[in-house]
């Protein structure tokens, strides 16, 4: 089967304590997008709201919605307006005590096609997400669109190839990546390019591992801490698009960008069957995968 | 507990048909990078021969020893009589029709401290390793030595993410790759670039997914196919050094080289606090990594 070529818009942009206008944001870029030819256009984590999670503040919930909340409402009329597929985030509210990070992918039509829960939860300084998501509970499957399997993750996954594997054996054609992740501003120049660096050689590391293209969507902006702003955030931006074999396709700034490429996803079985890692996995001798330890007295 | 810096070295150089000759370039390097300071020092897959998988051939098995062999006492000597720790890789000879690709360390008093048989195999034009090499059957454990516990796996191992992590969570302090890989020549040279940056990225995802160091020492030299040359080969060195964030520290271009480089093993401590991937790894949720394939009528 020859699929068509797939132009795909990564939007990144700031985010404000007005949580409409960021909506407006994005809106308005994903109109800039379609006009710019894209058809499959992700925005970054969390897009509604300012990244709330430096801290632990209960009154922070009031940013979560139902999983067809007002973000969903608002996308799901951009996608029918311009015939795209959206994937776009959510601080989902499920019950009292009960919240998600929540990528939601829209059809052409504004149906919802599916959604996944952030698996991998993050907790440091400056990024206390256990305390207001519970982790991911729908595991890794690719959601169906009418553009393709789409292996949708969130941010803290894209550190852990486990993740990008079991997209890719579930038949993605595509990683997904919205993400909020920034600097230290208290940190040397040294160790932010170390980190930025890091974060790039792991999204090209899913696309060679699996031989399939991968896209990270990254917020930008300053964003000081509502507590005591002892972890004032500098999102770096830098939204990626790499090729199947981790090659840099396109790759934003720092600035509200939005990065526009076209993606061959024929590329996928050419390049699998030069570097057919599937094909030799051990699955054999992987046992200890579902180890938290295998050293010492964890053994 | 407080590690000692480890200062290590690779020796990358070219292989030619003269079995002793190789065996004595490595030597000579292994002298040379012990006056340069090094007390762990690793050579490239399958150092004592040419690259003698780009066709089948069975005449080739003469080139098999057992673990035991010419190249484990020739480095057995070098080993003790410079006090250093050495990783080599041998064509293990088992039994008649059975063949590993093994890598072998050597303690400073010139015993065997550990051997680990490559798990993935690989088979594609040029590389026809699955004739060669029944798969490993030692599985992922480290090798215990006075320099720390050496998480040692082979080439076409580095492609997989799963081989890096299994290592990881059996306590390796340091991922060690001896390999042999190169371009064909016939290909363009944004494809080899494409290629070579694929080898730097895996390796460099390695580390961050891990918080470890990661060693890479390849061979060096164009090498024709004696089966009519249809696969000839320039192996591409860039042997590399790089810490636990992915950084790089040290890398060779594509001639014989000699890279030195202190490692200080107690940063992964300090990355894993910062980053700590290790305690968030959904293993309730890794089954399908045991699986061929989770997709279609495969699932």
């Amino acid at each position: 089967m020859t699929l068509p070529v797939l132009p795909i818009a990564l939007i990144q942009h700031a985010m404000s304590d007005d949580l409409e206008k960021n909506i407006e944001t994005s809106c308005r870029m994903i109109a800039e997008a379609r006009a710019l030819g894209a058809k499959l256009i992700v925005l970054p984590e969390l897009h509604r709201s300012p990244y709330f999670c430096k801290s632990q503040n209960p009154a922070f919930f009031e940013y979560a919605e139902p999983l067809r909340g007002p973000t969903f409402q608002a996308l799901s009329k951009a996608a029918s307006m311009h015939g795209v597929v959206l994937v776009g985030s959510i601080f989902e509210a499920r019950q009292p005590g009960l919240a998600s990070n929540t990528a939601i992918v829209i059809e052409t039509n504004g149906e919802l096609a599916g959604h996944y829960r952030k698996m991998h939860i993050p907790d440091d300084p400056g990024y206390n997400e256990k305390f207001y998501f519970s982790p991911g509970d729908l595991g890794f499957h690719p959601i169906d669109t009418s553009l393709g399997k789409l292996g949708v993750l969130v941010c803290w996954d894209q550190w852990f190839p486990e993740a990008a594997r079991l997209m890719a054996l579930a038949g993605a054609q595509v990683l997904i990546y919205p993400t909020a992740i920034g600097w230290d501003v208290a940190d040397s120049a040294e160790e932010q390019q170390r980190q930025l660096d890091a974060w790039r050689i792991m999204h090209q590391s899913h696309a060679v591992a699996n031989g399939l293209p991968v896209l990270a969507c990254n917020r930008v902006g300053y964003e000081p801490d509502p507590n005591g702003n002892q972890h004032p955030a500098k999102f770096w931006g830098h939204s990626l698009v790499t090729g199947p074999q981790g090659e840099v396709l396109g790759e934003a700034t720092e600035d509200e960008a939005i990065v526009v490429q076209d993606l061959d996803l024929n590329q996928t079985a050419d390049v699998r069957r030069m570097w057919p890692f599937l094909r030799d996995r051990r699955i054999d001798a992987y046992d200890g995968l579902l180890s938290r330890s295998l050293c010492g007295e964890d053994e």
